[in-house]
């Protein structure tokens, strides 16, 4: 059997690129992937701090890739050897509902060997595979699979951006500006990103934000909103887009009468809901792993020219680098690192 | 200038019955109504308790009742003297958004003097007051003032009750049942209550829940849920018409993957939200204060027999009894009250 490179959870705190066997049709539904590029996701630090308990140690990490078809199984009718294709973060049966599907949601790199090697396995390729649309630039689809799905369907769709409305975004790492950029879709006025690093918050002007604020230090962003943004009555949209009580509770302070706050972050501790200052005040708060439905409609739009996450990709290695990749994207704020492409 | 008598908001904890002037025109678009009927609402309790600081002392308290028009406005179109009608809570000068109106809203009873009086002053009465139908017993329709559109609106429609989904009421008070009174309208499979209290969960079952349940003493609300309802992966709606940390902490447990948790209590303390649990099980959250623009909606109901909640109302009184009133409906418990008729 041929032997491939991975690089797997290996304990907390710690990964470790082994020698694993490819892997090989299992069943009429399935396709073997042959990896062309990948990324790293912050849910992949999140399970090397031990945060995912479901994620076994051994395990192939990554979620998000680029790649061809190297086999195909006998009942997949959508794709074939040799097609070029984007990997969907969320493997879908077909059900309505990828994101809480019982037989397979969020299995690669997770509880089934994932896109972080040389080659994978997907089930349900029919459904859990999209086209690279001809002529397309490879790297810049690498947020295709995850982050701009994300954002847009758990910070855009279920916070109800709609065409005027001010938009606050808490968070200016690749899901936020990933948000900021789907946001754009639905013409707000206003796109207002709050962060502590000036560098993201750049990126994020570069990407679209009408306004960016570094909230180092500043205890009360409300005021800040108020004087020098001009939303004295809070936003209509709020996305957290950072998984931290502070972060959520910033969300509050910035949401308006009738506003929507949407969570995007992954939290690893319950936050303080202010129930009593908004009880009366018609908001509305959700929440959500992505379902990566939208990653066709994605697609077509950055085939029409209409969307560029390309500033999003500041790091580029080659897979025997994928530790040093590791290393850059988890010191985000000193490597000025958001997405990272890793080419096979 | 005639005098009538009011009840009022004498100091935390205590009401007072006091002699004021009837109220005038002070413009084209008020009415005068000579109240027939009024009730009492929690929110009048939570004043009384200082949690409202908004309402000044001295206040006439109360937003629901019946009454006839003794003067209307030289404005109105829709009202003259003499009319019967259905007090709305929420003041609405006819905007879209009457719960956060800034010129209106909720000011009976709060900002503006209120129903528990022999006459009120509505303003903007043409959007403010809704024909009593012909032949209705007004008794019946004092709920229709505020608990039966808070059900609705805030209940069942903020929490998107759909045919077949599965209904989780905590609280079996006013409010509690008449969102679940409202949620039959959309034909859910079930509608299970918890609360502490048998009487008012035996007048759920009356009304049309499918199940009750007392929880005193239940720790584990998620495995009652499961061993004895089947709702093993929780509700598709879940309704909190309590108002307090450990019946909202009840609401996150039962929720399903999905579903949502409508806040329908009003809250004097923030809660904790587990969002480390909930964050990738597609929840959503609403709150808000009614609005109220479903009366005519529900009185058309109520006209066609398809909505009764004459069990809600358990105890009468007449208006020189109002003190009475108070003391049998702040202490629900003892005295097995749900809401009370007060008549003129």
């Amino acid at each position: 059997m041929t032997k491939m490179k991975a690089l797997t959870y290996d304990d907390i705190g710690k990964w470790k690129v082994v020698e694993k066997d490819v892997p090989t049709i299992q069943d009429g539904g399935d396709a073997i992937v042959k990896l062309v590029r990948t990324t790293i996701c912050g849910t992949d630090l999140h399970i090397l701090k031990g945060d995912v308990p479901t994620c076994d140690k051994g395990r192939t990490l990554g979620h998000e890739g680029i790649g061809v078809i190297t086999e195909a199984g006998s009942e997949l009718k959508n794709f074939k050897k040799g097609d070029r294709v984007v990997i969907r973060c969320i493997t879908c049966c077909g059900s309505s509902m990828a994101d809480s599907c019982r037989k397979a949601g969020w299995i690669l790199g997770h509880t089934h060997d994932g896109t972080q090697a040389e080659y994978v396995r997907i089930r349900y390729a029919d459904t859990s595979l999209f086209p690279v649309p001809a002529g397309a630039d490879e790297r810049a689809l690498l947020v295709f699979s995850d982050i701009l799905p994300t954002g847009l369907e758990v910070g855009t769709l279920r916070g109800k951006v709609t065409p005027g409305c001010s938009v606050a975004i808490v968070g200016a790492g690749p899901v936020g500006l990933a948000a900021g950029l789907t946001a754009q879709l639905y013409a707000p006025r206003k796109i207002c990103f709050f962060d502590q690093d000036d560098y993201r918050l750049q990126v994020a002007k570069k990407m679209g934000a009408t306004h960016t604020y570094n909230v180092k230090g500043n205890s009360d962003i409300r005021a800040l909103a108020k004087e020098h943004i001009g939303e004295a009555d809070g936003f209509d949209v709020v996305m957290e887009a950072v998984g931290i009580p502070a972060t959520f509770d910033m969300c509050q302070e910035l949401v308006g009468l009738g506003g929507h706050i949407a969570n995007i972050g992954v939290h690893g501790k319950p936050v303080n809901l202010s129930i009593d200052k908004l009880w009366s005040r018609s908001v509305t708060i959700s929440m959500a792993l992505v379902s990566a439905h939208t990653i066709p409609t994605l697609l077509d739009l950055y085939a029409a020219g209409k969307i560029d996450a390309s500033d999003m990709i500041t790091h580029d290695f080659k897979f025997s680098e994928i530790e040093k990749a590791y290393d850059v994207f988890s010191r985000a704020a000193d490597t000025k690192s958001l997405k990272v492409n890793i080419e096979f």
